[in-house]
């Protein structure tokens, strides 16, 4: 109990901006909410409503859900790190499910008004967006996850896996931004120029996202608040570990 | 010669990353120039072309410039640190230089036109990006460059300044796909949807965009092409150095 105390204390201010990211992940998911209620006639399956199910998914999906399990190994800093694992490879489960759903109210909605599909710069975004992260899922859960992966492999793929996340993170952001900008201009049209009140709130999501995307990567980039690797890094100096123990050398 | 030889190797291949960065820049350049050339009628200052210096400058100062400021400290990593700094810091003053020209123009264009300003979202993300370039700018000149700020005030602020830098530059990135989106948005209209060559191009372009934010991001997160620290870090174990020295413990 004390040795946890003493280990969370080096982390600072660390529950503060845990604390401030997801009031803003959550403002952001509420503003989308009420964006297309107020505005958009609200959220249902079968009518013009189902285009509306496509943003409400991806932001929860693909910013929420996606930023919350990049945090999980600055959260749960002082846990197991085979729990913290899972937690980060489950959080991606639901993420790439919410996220499914958006996608497939969206081609649905185009195929049912006949509109044409993947033209414009969203949409190729958002495909590039689905492929990396499906594939860094597959790829992540192949190394870390299933337990035939060396630990050198491992401790080699790590920081891509790292880097790879953050960038697919924050191209989901900017994807949502652009489809934001083409839902405000598909709608509003010239009225944007004239301040109304669905632009201006929209502008404010837009930011809120982009603050959302910069908090998260803030947490994530502080090197004093990454998790500690003692463990790794006690076993990097004794490779040989892996071949008698067979499993991650992390984990504990 | 031979310890700058032996430094610069363990930096494997750094160099071809930046290359590969440098190729994709100059080809976001040469694109958005085709671009404005080919479907918008070049570009001039006295005219309904004067529109068009904005994209091209923002592309040239906030994104190229701007994404080659960051890298100066991995392409110079064995150059000594005064010259690098004062390098990264022109580079940034020429970004702004540039930025601002796109700015005025939009602005000139604007008023010209009798259109409104900073309406929508591009725009607010466009000048939150300028005040923070400047802000940064500002604050980096009087701790690094500036002789006054004391070693720890540096050590404490650096990690701070190189997180805005990276946020600011991927924050000018997403600003440019949004201005991008809304360019096509107003002009092509319901063209875009029937993959008019233009919006192919366009689209192109923002996918190159968004490569060359990340092969920036890439280089600059490698823990191993970081510029060596040993300077500094003999320098933390020995804080009274900088009483007697005065001058940046890195400056070689």
């Amino acid at each position: 109990m004390e040795s946890r105390a003493s280990s969370a204390s080096t982390s600072g201010a660390l529950p503060y901006y845990v604390a401030f990211s997801q009031l803003l992940g959550l403002t952001v998911v509420a503003t989308t909410g009420a964006w297309l209620g107020v505005y958009r006639g609200g959220i249902a399956w079968e009518s013009a409503l189902q285009f509306n199910v496509h943003p409400l998914c991806m932001v929860i999906g693909l910013v929420f859900l996606q930023g919350d399990a990049l945090l999980v190994y600055r959260v749960f800093r002082t846990e197991a790190k085979r729990t913290t694992k899972i937690l980060h490879g489950l959080l991606h489960v639901f993420a790439f499910i919410i996220a499914l759903v958006g996608l497939v109210a969206v081609f649905d909605y185009h195929r049912k008004k006949g509109y044409a599909d993947l033209y414009s710069l969203h949409s190729w975004c958002g495909i590039l967006v689905f492929v990396l992260f499906f594939a860094q899922w597959l790829v992540g859960f192949s190394f870390f996850l299933f337990p035939g992966a060396s630990f050198s492999l491992r401790s080699r793929y790590r920081p891509q896996h790292v880097f790879f996340g953050a960038a697919i993170f924050l191209l989901s952001v900017g994807t949502a931004l652009l489809g934001l900008k083409e839902a405000l201009l598909f709608e509003l049209g010239a009225k944007y120029s004239a301040f109304e009140p669905e632009g201006v709130l929209a502008n404010v999501l837009g930011l809120l996202l982009a603050a959302f995307g910069a908090v998260v990567l803030y947490i994530l980039t502080r090197a004093d608040w990454k998790r500690p690797l003692q463990a790794e890094e006690q076993a990097l100096s004794m490779d040989f570990k892996t071949l008698t123990e067979g499993d991650s050398p992390g984990s504990q």
